[in-house]
């Protein structure tokens, strides 16, 4: 069984907190199908991917996938636009040092889980335009929604009020997706701490402020 | 007609600068096939690659592609492999920030032009795993070339002797892959000089020095 945990970082919407969600027939199919999508991708690979595959997974009517999801886009994108729809929100550690190095911990745990649906994801969205669509309207949301760890910073005075946001909480996380994703460096329990402390040394710096920042 | 330009980190061979040098018949078959996986890889993507599809591309026989290269993933390595064989360094501007800006340019630019054959590499190496292990050697050969620029900014005396290159080399040039690689957020020409400027100023701060660096 493929074990299906929640990475934020992208998230990936745990089976159990969408049963969880009131909702009859349609949501419980729409998660049986959902579920045996990452199932089939981090087991067997997008090449195994099809409406036919994921129809014989989920036990769902094949002519109920097809007309729903349409074809492999369709369900690789309902995969992430179902992350976004669950609540999430960064924590609030009391400090910005605190809250990046717990949102570059989610991201790392989403990215090293076995299986990582979010590595999954990422991979295949090089192959899918659609999933790459999904993937990078979620990471949007993800963004805009952790911009309130740099205006929580700003209300204790840690930072200045015209600080780049984006451009700052993209400085922090960037090293673990490249390390993680990209070169693949094995898993360093300090990096999480470590990215977050140099985007916040830099911010105290000014880096994110004023006009090099645009 | 590709354009295949040079992207220097990770490098990209150009048919030029492959043929200038010495060799015989082995070196400029050796161009012919690569320069042949590059335009189909750009044109027509992974699926299209085979040993049959590069031979016709590059009018070296069957056979012989087959002897010295064996597969995709053998000809896709050798691509990156010609590009760590090129001669290549960091550019030296006087300042940390500068060579970083410089760095990060360099990086921008191979992964924007059209077509960026380090962005089509990068997106096979989640489909080859022999692309893979050519591309992580490729990036930690680049990585160890330039860690002059943190030793030239230590001997100027702007930086302690004991910060961690590796790691502020990483910070510096992380941006660019998220945004380029993953979030794909347009052309930014602040980019490059921002991710560098922010990293320098981190490392200022002491973001690469000392216990929580390692």
């Amino acid at each position: 069984m493929v074990r299906q945990a929640i990475g934020a970082f992208p998230a990936v919407p745990s089976p159990d907190s969408v049963r969880a969600r009131p909702g009859g027939r349609t949501a419980r199919i729409r998660t049986q199908v959902l579920d045996a999508v990452g199932a089939v991708l981090t087991e067997q690979g997008f090449d195994a991917l099809s409406i036919d595959a994921v129809a014989a997974r989920s036990g769902v009517h094949r002519a109920t996938v097809y007309r729903r999801w349409r074809d492999v886009g369709g369900l690789l994108a309902d995969v992430v636009d179902a992350a976004g729809d669950l609540p999430w929100q960064p924590r609030d550690t009391g400090s910005l040092h605190g809250d990046l190095t717990a949102l570059n911990a989610e991201i790392q745990d989403s990215m090293t889980e076995t299986p990582s649906i979010a590595l999954a994801l990422i991979a295949v969205s090089f192959r899918s335009e659609e999933a790459a669509r999904a993937l990078r309207r979620l990471w949007d949301d993800r963004y805009t929604q952790s911009e309130v760890i740099v205006e929580r910073a700003i209300r204790r005075g840690d930072l200045p009020p015209e600080v780049d946001a984006r451009a700052l909480l993209i400085a922090a996380t960037a090293p673990l997706y490249h390390q993680l994703v990209l070169l693949r460096t094995p898993p360093d329990p300090a990096l999480a701490d470590r990215a977050a402390r140099t985007a916040a040394l830099a911010a105290a710096a000014g880096a994110f402020s004023g006009g090099s920042a645009h």
